[in-house]
């Protein structure tokens, strides 16, 4: 299967630099981009090409860091900071993911949502629930989106009804990778620890080993707020630090890692996440919700850590990645302040590559229209917006990022197939 | 002419508390609020009533202050601070402003814009051009929505081709004073000196005996960045400070005066803008596309300084009160922390007042469903959003503020009158 799109095509390699082909063509071969091309070489003179006039083509988004099951509660109770924020929205709307029925109208309309607004790949939490895990992971591969869901472990410090035994924690982790392992292309398991207050070591460990013995990736959360850190610290005294914790139970980075938040990582920490190449999921709108701070998103660039974009629902209001590039700029220049203008704001550029190639690399080549990237991407029709004059394709891009919202989304691509609505329960 | 409308009415007559009346009744009579109920009072049972079911009933949101002319730039170029930026971006775009058919284009636009989020009264900048202000009023008369709005005074500093002599700047503002004062109920001309950088003293005391001569209210500037006091500094070394400028010019509370931005407000001028009752314009997305800071609201409020919100396009990238209602929770937040908790976040209530009773006070009553209020109200179909449980009415607001958009303002009221869409050039 081999074809071209055509349009306005605008994507990144790297964090300083659009690539622009003004009514430029893409060819796609099988699933994967051969290559990006000013006009189409003769070679491909007999290919269908899908023509989409004067609309914007970039590559899809990826969102490092959402919790399916908190989709229920986004807008709700953004007053609270995290660990009362926990005990009275979230923890109570998880447990209603034991009932399958309504765990399916739930995910369901979630996924909707991540297509919506042009999100092509996801780093997903469920709940503690191995059938409606499983569920979620069925729904995404129906939708034709990519996915990494992950059952959530806990089993201490949290309430009774979300609570698990080490030993069911991991049966119930172990039958969900031996069913999804290889079940399907675009969506696969992830070890999910909740975080270090609600697992023990020991289900750590456990859970370390499982990650390598599957070869599959692991998430969690780390350092968003302070005090979960104190916490964390009271718990372990014995570690130096909280991410310590992970990396002695072989949960950070030794299989491809994503952490959330990272607001208020150490020097040690941030040293060892550049070293063992565990992305950040900078989830600006949460962290701002819930008061946890501006994470040194910067600093962490600087020092060679992997960066993503993260919507963290439901302490992030809107599963838009749009809406976090915007967030994150923002967040960006008041941290420019705050320190004293040592760390430099994020530009436009910078953010469209961490939405898409930066988060991207979590799935392997994803994020770009390089040739050899899987073909994820987004058709954009901009004509709706106010636009007065002549502008550059850049600039168009900027006023989408900005001003633009779902309605701009026409077409949505991923891995060479075009994604249609999908369904809601 | 009374009726009275039915619905999920929810509204706030102080900082602290909703009134909520589920399936209550709104009694409107000729332009003002009669009454409240729960249910409806027999005096009124031949009455038409509309009934608009499930959804909530909410006042209008008002708008301290944004640029019309600048809704072109909406969303570009939001890496800048504010002086280069307005040498790149916003100066060249108002120069166009001379134009009176690109004007109606815009001006319609931008019009149409505010009807779209449901700001039912705003407070505008225009350009210098005396007849694309003119005619920014007339467009807004037409419309059915309130506004202030101000023709630019500025006579120094600027580009030779925004440059107006004294003369001229007063000239033509006692031009539209003359016109406009008592042409129109609902919109109204404004004394707009752009602020203190590009006005002389001697134009700003002639703008302050205009606005007491035509009795009307001032807008400008206020300490919205480090550069720009710096400048004002140098410009002014014989004031202790900023405001004292306005101050002495007449334009500081003598008549109704709201000033943009107050970010970086020193506790003397604090204290004459609560003396004075000057209202602050809060626009938390251009203090922080710009890297302008974090506007002190709490203690701007907690020492009885009037405040409101604002979007200030084109530096804020969006005209949707509600999108600076979140913003204006994340900054809050954000705030909190840098004041070592001092400085209590803002609550969805607090907001909520903030953007219609809180702003509605620059234009009488307005922003509330009390007795004697002008009847602005939206009313919000919040059925397409993601719901999956029931929630209370405070609840299903916070929900259409952080996660709805246009789509679910069904109807807007401005003073007693259903407003339709505007019409666009």
């Amino acid at each position: 299967m081999i074809y071209a799109v055509k349009g306005n095509i605008i994507f990144t390699k790297t964090l300083d630099k659009f690539n622009i082909f003004v009514n430029g063509y893409i060819v796609v071969e099988d699933r994967l981009v051969r290559g990006v091309y000013e006009s189409l070489p003769e070679e491909f003179n007999k290919i269908d090409v899908i023509d989409y006039g004067n609309s914007l083509i970039i590559p899809g988004f990826s969102d490092l860091h959402t919790h399916a099951p908190q989709f229920a509660n986004m807008g709700l109770g953004l007053d609270k900071e995290l660990m009362p924020w926990l005990e009275t929205y979230t923890f109570p709307e998880e447990a209603k993911f034991s009932d399958i029925s309504y765990a399916k109208r739930v995910y369901s309309a979630f996924i909707r949502e991540l297509w919506k607004f042009g999100t092509t790949r996801s780093v997903v939490f469920a709940t503690i629930h191995k059938e409606s895990t499983a569920l979620l992971m069925d729904l995404f591969a129906d939708a034709g989106l990519g996915a990494y869901v992950g059952k959530v472990n806990m089993n201490r410090n949290s309430p009774e009804f979300l609570t698990e035994t080490l030993e069911d924690s991991i049966k119930d982790t172990k039958y969900l990778l031996e069913e999804y392992c290889n079940k399907y292309p675009l969506v696969k398991p992830i070890i999910t620890p909740r975080f270090v207050p609600t697992c023990s070591f020991d289900l750590l460990k456990n859970l370390g080993e499982l990650a390598k013995e599957y070869n599959i990736p692991v998430q969690s959360h780390l350092c968003e707020n302070y005090s979960e850190i104190s916490f964390v610290k009271e718990l372990h005294p014995e570690f130096g630090n909280y991410a310590n914790i992970y990396d002695s139970a072989g949960l950070f980075g030794d299989m491809p890692t994503v952490m959330a938040h990272c607001v208020l990582v150490d020097e040690d920490e941030i040293e060892l996440m550049a070293r063992k190449k565990v992305f950040v999921a900078h989830s600006p709108n949460s962290n701002s919700n819930l008061s946890s701070g501006i994470a040194p998103i910067r600093r962490l660039i600087k020092r060679g850590v992997p960066v993503g974009l993260a919507t963290d629902v439901s302490a992030g209001h809107s599963l838009s990645i749009t809406n976090v590039m915007v967030n994150a700029a923002q967040a960006s220049n008041i941290k420019w302040i705050e320190s004293n203008k040592v760390d430099k704001s994020l530009s436009t550029v910078e953010l469209f590559y961490l939405a898409t190639k930066g988060g991207g690399e979590f799935f392997g080549k994803v994020g770009s229209f390089e040739e050899g990237y899987e073909f994820d991407a987004l058709v954009i029709d901009d004509s709706n917006l106010s636009i007065f004059k002549t502008l550059s394709i850049e600039e168009r891009l900027q006023k989408f990022i900005y001003t633009g919202d779902d309605r701009n989304i026409k077409e949505r691509y991923v891995s060479g197939r075009k994604v249609e609505e999908p369904k809601c329960y």
